[in-house]
């Protein structure tokens, strides 16, 4: 079943551009981890927050993707992570044109 | 600019295809919101949680959804909205894949 993981945390940047530049090394490899369809980062320099959004195709292989990031983001420095893991309903989502594949 | 827009909320069901029966007509009226392109349904009967991932064409569209729908979400009885607003970061979603149109 889809499954739908938010992430989101504080965050000093980089943003924008910058945040393009320093991660695409690691939004390249984030493509290729089993059962993800796709990642939308997210980013608030207002807020100083960041994070993402990301379809799974199940729920074993968003859990597993969540705890390896939560570990590479802690050694990272960031700290006051919020995650959680969604079932998408799809006949809603479809009403409404959700991206589930 | 692309805006990300998160909301989730304690929810005590209906969910799955209740939930669908229950909320089609909201759905169909969601995805005429101004400045809406998309949005996931999300829930998770174990936690019990729903909510929604909305993608909007700019901020202001979704700044003005969150209001209304905030509004209409409390006087439906629920509590302890978390909600937040973000951009994307376009070419490192685009190399995940990510559903931003």
């Amino acid at each position: 079943m889809p499954t739908v993981l938010q992430i989101d945390f504080p965050f000093d940047g980089p943003f924008d551009e910058e945040m393009h530049h320093a991660m695409h090394a690691l939004a390249e490899s984030i493509i290729e981890e089993p059962g993800l369809i796709w990642k939308i980062w997210t980013e608030n320099p207002h807020t100083k927050e960041a994070g993402g959004i990301y379809l799974f195709s199940d729920q074993a292989s968003a859990q597993a993707y969540l705890d390896m990031h939560s570990a590479r983001l802690t050694a990272s420095g960031v700290q006051g992570i919020r995650a959680k893991l969604f079932e998408a309903n799809q006949p809603l989502s479809q009403i409404c044109k959700g991206p589930l594949q």
